[in-house]
């Protein structure tokens, strides 16, 4: 295992038998889970390659329950890792042998479904899809749309801000997400945002989102909810070159248009799909691009008209709009599947997560290819092309030789090269322990002591999912105390007084 | 005046003449500025009614200057206050007597356009409308446009979240800058975000987006730029009474349709509009729309009809499409004069600033007249009524007997009537100090409490504008030992061990 954790607290792992005692006697019954048979489905999250059983499991059932759990562990310093479906795919959900994991998945009721203000209450188990499937019957949906969107939990989607195919022109989930209720480490119980617009005070509903269960525990959403469009139609569009797909991406949105999703595939990936599904991807380019769009059916006519012609401006040797809504269906399944398609061609692959700015794309395909003969191993492209987020699967066998290390070093390089071109580490996956070690080659010293000094506001013990994130755990003591940062700056000495 | 402002520090006013020659040091020759005749306009922002001198005003020109003031400032004790354009309504940048002015109408160049990214790289004193103007050419614009776009400055656009007529399609700046560059008060330089979707870490840049000028000071900007749509069209609906009208908003949004503009009007304010700019809007209803829809023509069109239709099922007596650009800039220079108007029926008036769920409407309009008739003064109406931003424009004489008091007692009951149906304080122009006394109607003490952790994680001395947005000011320490709330959160006593 590349990745250090701390090293767990031999005082806690000797009171074992005392806290599970304690947590019991908050969330009785099979709420508090101790038999390690039993905590085994819960030893991992997405990111199978780490494992670890935690110290105990608690299902609570309600806000008190969860302020409870917390102020307990707050007052003995035992660690709490929050997790939701546990499907994050950054090990943001990875348990640790002296805390307790906090599984949130028994608040999996919808609270209120408010169609007159566009909006939905629900708790932090609720799927996903769950969301959809509540309102879809007057046509509404919720747009974020992960992959996992079956499992995932929107308490989890709050956390890692994820994603999805339709955030280009729909946003991410801290797009949609009106207001939360969360409880902090120390037992409060803190209500954020609402029904409404924007709202006085800082935006912690903000810095909530995308926190990766560091900051507090999320106990209720709410979030804009919106209305099918009328339409939506895709059209299939084939280059033979990669740099030519990327070109189409920028003219494309330099136009001016919005698709509701823009995503492309190299070959390898196109190939791997073709031969799972069979969604009539063609297998002489070596690009593909899927653009859809939705809206009124007048307006998604005249804009399929004017990407088909940028499209062919751009070199395109296929261009296919879908006649029907199978079609259309038909055209994404081959994406939808292209990862586990990708896991038929290889013993293993991981799955990166890299974000560029958009007219970068040809020199980072160019770049990968490179690394992968760099690191002896074959790589498939899957692209959120239209928000420049990069999903690189990098394929190996762990049974061989050194081949898991060779991919993760490659990893690494691809999130460089990201980092490199103006880029950053991660679009929807996270941090969480796989790429925490890679954090410094984003951010200066000082910034990541500034946004520790804001994880010391709201958990200043450290001990809400400690280990993930951040690569060196600075005590909130000492941040105080570092007021003035010598040679850091680029000003001239102060006159002295 | 009816806010109490910190008292100054006497320590510092006696020690005036070491700190401005100290400053001096740093920004030479008209840099600094200490004589009160030229201080004096700097006294206000444009809430008007309160004026104050500060200790001395600097006009920095580089991040060095800027992160060398903060540096010293924070050694020494002093307040600073940061301005940028000095249009904010709600007297976030009133000078302190006893602090430092920090200027940045100096940092005024546009530093990069890049259209394939579709992003601006700015100094913060750069104008809102400046942006535009220097994208133009390409058929680009920056979409967020307060009424004071021509001389805010896009540093006070992120200090406020300014929003505008626009942001109910395309947000408010949060959803408008990708990045920024800023100064702590110790003087550290902290770069947040850049030219690519969503990063890692916490979300900073939107904590910071709205912050007051609590938290740092803004040296450079990145904002998305749109491609200007290639049709806009409005349309003027009236109705017989506000609640039709509030009911038709309602039923636009629920349509799922977004209009790049839906604002309201009541009866005083068309009236006044209409008599100050002859801008054609009918004189026989009691509340008017202007929607305005953008995009491709065919799609323009399109929801145009949908928009129409819902109009009349709804009881509209009047419903007028623009048929020329002329006659769109026409319909709304009404509403943008509508300010000036009511200042020519009214001797002065108090423009308010609440946000409400948008099925509210009718509930929030009947109070307010029930409110009126209480306080014996008028309000006129303007709305952006999409986003449920109600801007009630209080009409007083200031130079008759109790009227400002009575003016100002009027807003705050109207505010705490926005609350109380679930809505917020503000939702385009900020606490500062106008509003900082109504925090407690929305904001719990542990609410308030965690604010400041996050205020005290940016500036632990609370020297950053202190005074502005938070009703009291607790000592970091003090916030930091508060660890364990009694008897606040609805939870069972703990079990001992």
């Amino acid at each position: 295992m590349a990745i250090l954790m701390p090293k767990p607290d031999e005082a806690i792992l000797a009171r074992r038998e005392a806290v599970v005692e304690a947590l019991r006697a908050i969330v009785p019954g099979e709420g508090t889970v101790s038999a390690p048979a039993a905590m085994r489905v819960f030893e991992t999250d997405g990111l199978t390659a780490y494992r670890q059983l935690p110290l105990a499991v608690v299902l609570p059932e309600t806000v008190a329950e969860v302020a409870a759990v917390l102020r307990y562990c707050h007052q003995e310093n035992i660690p709490v890792v929050p997790r939701g479906s546990g499907t994050s795919l950054s090990g943001g959900a990875l348990p640790l042998a002296d805390g307790v994991l906090l599984v949130m998945s028994k608040f999996s009721r919808i609270l209120e479904i408010d169609f007159d203000n566009r909006c939905a209450v629900v708790q932090p188990g609720v799927t996903n899809l769950g969301i959809t499937r509540a309102v879809e019957h007057q046509r509404f949906y919720y747009a974020p749309d992960p992959s996992s969107q079956i499992a995932c939990s929107i308490g989890g989607n709050v956390a890692e801000n994820s994603g999805g195919v339709h955030c280009l022109k729909y946003g991410l989930t801290a797009n949609n997400v009106l207001g939360v209720e969360f409880v902090t480490m120390a037992g409060e119980v803190i209500r954020l945002g609402g029904k409404h617009l924007d709202a006085e005070g800082y935006d912690l509903l903000g810095l909530l989102t995308g926190s990766e269960g560091l900051l507090g525990v999320v106990t209720e959403v709410t979030v804009r909810i919106l209305q099918s469009p009328e339409t939506a139609r895709a059209v299939l569009i084939g280059f033979p070159t990669s740099e030519a797909a990327g070109a189409c991406v920028a003219a494309i949105i330099a136009k001016g248009i919005i698709p509701a999703g823009m995503e492309m595939m190299d070959r390898p990936a196109i190939l791997a799909a073709e031969d799972f599904v069979h969604a009539g991807y063609p297998r002489d380019v070596e690009a593909l691009l899927i653009v859809e769009l939705d809206g009124p059916q007048a307006e998604v006519d005249f804009l399929l008209s004017e990407v088909e012609a940028i499209a062919l401006a751009h070199g395109a040797t296929e261009c296919r709009i879908s006649r029907s809504e199978e079609e259309r269906a038909l055209f994404w399944a081959g994406r939808k599947a292209a990862f586990p398609a990708v896991g038929r061609i290889s013993a293993d692959y991981l799955c990166m997560d890299g974000t560029i700015p958009r007219k970068e794309l040809p020199r980072v395909l160019s770049g990968m290819k490179a690394l992968s003969e760099k690191h002896r191993l074959g790589v498939a492209n899957v692209f959120h092309a239209g928000d420049g987020n990069l999903h690189p699967l990098i394929l190996y066998d762990a049974a061989r030789d050194d081949e898991f290390e060779r991919a993760e070093a490659f990893g690494a390089d691809i999130l460089r090269l990201c980092v490199e071109v103006g880029g950053v580490l991660t679009g929807e996956h996270g941090v969480g322990i796989e790429k925490r070690d890679l954090m410094t080659e984003v951010f200066s010293e000082d910034d990541l002591r500034h946004q520790q000094r804001v994880k010391c506001a709201f958990d200043e013990k450290h001990l809400l999912n400690p280990g993930k994130v951040f690569p060196v755990l600075h005590r909130c003591a000492e941040l105080g105390r570092l007021q003035v940062h010598k040679g850091a700056l680029p000003f001239p000495e102060l006159p002295r007084f």
